[in-house]
């Protein structure tokens, strides 16, 4: 049995990264492939408990090492429980955010040094790294429109901070999409969902192809 | 204001430490201090929050490298919310575990390296350090007596591993202590709680000399 593939789409908020997984996992899924979609933080039921204390903290929230660690220990359950099992069974696994995100969020737009959290992944899952990275890449206009237009306009503690901290979070994206080709493919999302859909498939085929 | 002073204490399950702690604030508080007393994994919200994770996970558990980045930020959110500006306002902090905890627990006795963990904690809380920890060491035999007269028996998720776990975890705090010798007091806990109590102030008097 050949061993999986894992693709990570990532982006900053209102980018459509989660429609956009679940389109590609239907595609793939089309293929004949075995497809675990997931999501970080969570995927599993610990990251999901870390989730929850991440997305919805009590009191003052937390500062940026206790949150990039607390990234760390969901992903290294993850990694464990979900990723590198389903990769060694031969499925392909789709993430809503990994790494990267911590990279951009805890360290462009927290911080913390990319050696910091490099060192933190090394540790706890021992350094895994998708087999291709989609950015998705949308206008600055484009995402405040999308956003407005969430139920209630809602978001979370992170994804509520402002709007100095999520350009510093673009710029990071896109650093590292700039530093790693071999490993991202950077898609522009500012068409509709199906014009993306068509690019990130086209994006993924050489890996169809080396199976 | 002097700058307070940081005192953990530490031992396997059953050596007394909870009740040592309290023995202490109570005389520190006597010579006129400002105590904190306070306990790990938790001590402030976030911090509890992950206790809660951490000794009644769901399902299978945790990883060891999961369980020592959500120990590192437990104790993260601890340092710098509780411990840090305790000590800065000149309080003294008394707490009931602390790093050598994590350096026993998930290092001697979960298979971790002391490099690793050490990391962390540099990484999280800026490498704090107690001025002095406190090993409270019982036999063997005195503390399955003890463990068995609790209520219930009941242990959490960690205290409730195997003998040879255990085993493990107090080989590696008496190798501790054995290296550090400036930092750690050995104290016989075989004795009543009176005898040990004592013993404990006579420990910490250096320290109440030189304020």
């Amino acid at each position: 049995m050949a061993q999986g593939r894992f693709i990570a789409l990532e982006g900053g908020e209102g980018t459509g990264k989660s429609t956009q997984s679940r389109l590609l996992a239907n595609y793939l899924q089309e293929q004949g492939l075995e497809v675990a979609t997931t999501r970080e933080p969570g995927g599993t039921p610990g990251a999901e408990a870390i989730r929850h204390l991440l997305l919805d903290p009590s009191g003052d929230g937390w500062e940026a090492e206790a949150e990039a660690l607390l990234f760390a220990a969901a992903r290294s359950d993850h990694v464990a429980r979900l990723i590198r099992p389903a990769l060694e069974r031969g499925a392909w696994v789709v993430s809503d955010r990994f790494l990267d995100s911590s990279r951009a969020y805890q360290g462009g737009g927290g911080g913390l040094t990319d050696d910091a959290i490099m060192d933190l992944h090394r540790f706890g899952s021992r350094g895994l790294l998708p087999d291709l990275t989609i950015l998705i890449d949308v206008p600055d206009d484009a995402i405040a429109e999308r956003l407005a237009r969430r139920d209630g306009g809602e978001s979370d503690r992170i994804g509520g901070r402002d709007a100095a901290f999520h350009r510093r979070v673009k710029d990071a994206f896109v650093r590292f999409a700039d530093r790693e080709l071999g490993r991202f493919a950077t898609i522009d999302g500012s068409g509709d969902v199906e014009a993306t859909h068509a690019a990130i498939v086209t994006a993924i085929e050489p890996l169809l192809a080396i199976r």
